[in-house]
């Protein structure tokens, strides 16, 4: 039994989400069926985090284990023949230790949010970020969004459905910058609640919009009262871009 | 009568190309029916440049003549609102003199073009990029590609249907620079022969794969000849950028 480390991209409008699902296709089961296709195994694959419906992955890391003798070059290529048409892409693939593992052995995680700042509707990023009409000031973001950085109780940004045992995370960054109309906010933490990016992402653009202060966002993290969110912004801008590993 | 410019974004991938056909959508259709949609009137829209089916604009120019009192901003409105749900966004609209015309008063052009180099296949960026699975020396890609900046003939690098008087063309800028796996070229003219973009582009990348020398690229110019032609890009990559004005 060997086990390979994979590097995935893929693209979430088809997907009902990373996670396997009975009513609908996931990554997840894209790669699998890709992976039975190759080796005739039926293997699991883990993933550092379980992307919602609609997000998108530029660098997700996940691992699987394959018991036929198969270089790791040659897995990545029959891995990408056979998952057509999806749009899902390994992109690098690697064997790692028996102990190493996509999701407990990840160090941190890395989110990307693209908003586009206009009011003309979108065309080739349809799905691929959020169009915001109102002007928003990135600068007034940037730093209510210090006030999430560091060690907090999550409940307001967390989703009722967060199997998550606490609601305090370490949030190591949320930086948000502005190039033309695009507003990108950026997330690192060790882990991420359910929805957690999606909802800081939202409050952020009331900020940015003019119709929340930054105290305003404080005291909706304070409250630790999921009634208090703002906004859940939509899953279309998000992308997960990297996982760090020791 | 008011002369109303208009700056456009459009997805490429479902359309026959920007100009009007009979035998499939376009980019000027989709926005000559959302104008009759908007004032009644049969208004024929004027671009910067005609791109071809798959080529995307992120800021194509162009201009229609409207009798109904409008301003500027309503129009934009209406024009975004009426020409869903096909991918053409209108970014601007600005009020211009009678005499203003998008192709006739456009000093320069601008295209991008963006080439994935990876093994793996596209996802989210399919169809809005040319995967090359060879390594692409971008380097000497760049330092070819000055061969081709100046005044030239440039009958290699034209579509035999071609509808322009001549060949010689000022390239005022054609610049290939790397980010990770991304390779853009970015290429400026006062005017452009048809598949000039797309077809210096594959013969760079065919420098940039070492299948070709610069003095390869150079001897193609020289011989001023289409079937010395390398290789024609794919229209996925293209984009129409922008359109100067005095």
């Amino acid at each position: 039994m060997t086990r390979f480390a994979l590097t995935v991209e893929y693209d979430g409008r088809p997907f009902m989400g990373w996670q396997r699902q009975d009513h609908g296709p996931s990554v997840q089961q894209a790669i699998e069926d890709a992976a039975f296709a190759v080796t005739g195994e039926r293997a699991t694959v883990h993933a550092a985090g379980r992307t919602d419906a609609g997000v998108h992955g530029l660098g997700m890391r996940a691992h699987l284990d394959i018991e036929k003798p198969i270089t790791p070059f040659r897995l990545m290529e029959a891995l990408n023949a056979r998952v057509r048409p999806n749009p899902v892409a390994i992109l690098d693939c690697v064997e790692v230790p028996d102990d190493w593992h996509a999701r407990f052995s990840c160090l941190a995680r890395h989110y990307e949010y693209r908003i586009v700042n206009r009011r003309a509707p979108l065309t080739w990023e349809k799905g691929l970020a959020w169009r915001i009409a109102n002007p928003l000031d990135a600068g007034a973001m940037h730093e209510a969004a210090q006030l999430l950085v560091g060690k907090h109780d999550f409940t307001t940004f967390r989703s009722v459905h967060c199997q998550s045992e606490s609601a305090l995370k370490s949030l190591d960054r949320l930086d948000v910058t502005r190039d033309g109309d695009r507003v990108t906010v950026r997330a690192s933490a060790r882990s991420f609640l359910h929805h957690q990016v999606r909802s800081m992402v939202g409050c952020l653009a009331m900020v940015g919009e003019g119709k929340w202060t930054a105290a305003d966002l404080g005291d909706a993290l304070e409250a630790r009262d999921r009634t208090r969110l703002g906004l859940n912004a939509p899953s279309d801008g998000l992308f997960f871009v990297r996982a760090d590993y020791a």
